[in-house]
């Protein structure tokens, strides 16, 4: 095993240290985030860190990077107020790291890329064609995490498009199936396959422990 | 494409929306988290919720359920300052998944699965033995998310164990090299394969768009 202890961690070059920090934390999420300003001219932006909050309500966080640098997305948010995650699936991988480079406000992701943008209902931000599952979100709140200057986001899950193939009947989606992958680290992708599903698990009475 | 709207989902059985809403966000990191009492009582508990927020200072943060349920881990991690993270690789989902059961605070989930608790360094919290990554972490703050009743605990990383065969010359890590799962969901286990890594994104320069 290779040991870093603190020191040796904030002593690392930059670009080794954000290699293994992001990577340390285990496989995170893989969305596009799809928004709009108030004149109509869209975004869309890759975000690895898209998270569950709670199912009653249905709410969603996602952390943005310190307010020093541009953000696009997190300003069309503010100012419209509603914005759509879309899965990343394995054909769109490469399109969908291109969002991450760093075009003016008037230049759209979509046309820079073979995403296409898809307007779905009365929904005002744009959602991912391609994309196998779809959330219409609704801006809550936000906590400023002073440690470091960044921000958790909180949304309200305002509608879903989930493809049929993966919904089962009590709900579970089986994300392997359509081929949404998962982000390792600060740049690579994988493609899943499901091990299994385990029940609710219940404490085992052994070895005269009776619980 | 299914299609569910706000009053919908707030009026699925409760079972189907969990499964839903734990699955719409996309893949979540599979990690153990390891703690201990000051009376030495040991603590072994899985979250899909741990999350990266920095690399300098080298921090992540874990989404605690509502305060009103039982929580041994954070009980132990306020106690004592410092807490463990190991991934869940494909050998050991079983086990992991079962130390989401409710035991007694007296009850080591390390006694009540095959996982083996390893004490490294004079690091105070159990690793994981069999975990090819390992994190030692010291509680640094929280935040209480007051739409749901969560909490957003944040830690610093103090110390890092790493699998030999993953770590890349650049500091990122190969996560499917050594079989860490991600979670689909609240229950489902899966594998990982690479697509691949894809280098910083600049601006494409076409159609005339000089940028």
């Amino acid at each position: 095993m290779n040991y870093f202890d603190k020191n040796k961690i904030s002593n690392l070059n930059d670009l080794y240290r954000i290699n293994l920090i992001n990577s340390c934390t285990g496989f995170k999420s893989a969305n596009l985030i799809g928004s709009v300003d108030s004149n109509g001219n869209t975004n869309l932006a890759i975000f690895s860190s898209v998270i569950h909050l709670g199912s009653n309500p249905a709410l969603v966080g996602f952390i943005l990077r310190p307010k020093t640098v541009v953000r696009n997305s997190y300003d069309n948010i503010k100012e419209v107020g509603f914005f759509t995650i879309n899965h990343i699936n394995k054909n769109d991988v490469e399109d969908a790291h291109h969002t991450s480079a760093k075009y003016p406000k008037n230049i759209s992701e979509f046309d820079k890329t073979d995403l296409e943008e898809e307007f779905l209902g009365g929904f005002v931000a744009p959602y991912v064609k391609s994309s196998k599952v779809k959330l219409g979100c609704k801006y809550v709140n936000e906590y400023d995490i002073k440690e470091n200057g960044t921000v958790l986001v909180i949304s309200s899950i305002e509608e879903l498009h989930i493809d049929d193939q993966i919904l089962h009947d009590d709900g579970w989606l089986k994300l392997d199936e359509v081929g949404t992958v998962a982000i390792n680290g600060l740049d690579g992708y994988v493609e899943t396959k499901l091990i299994g599903r385990f029940g609710y698990a219940r404490p085992k009475i052994s070895g005269g422990n009776k619980l």
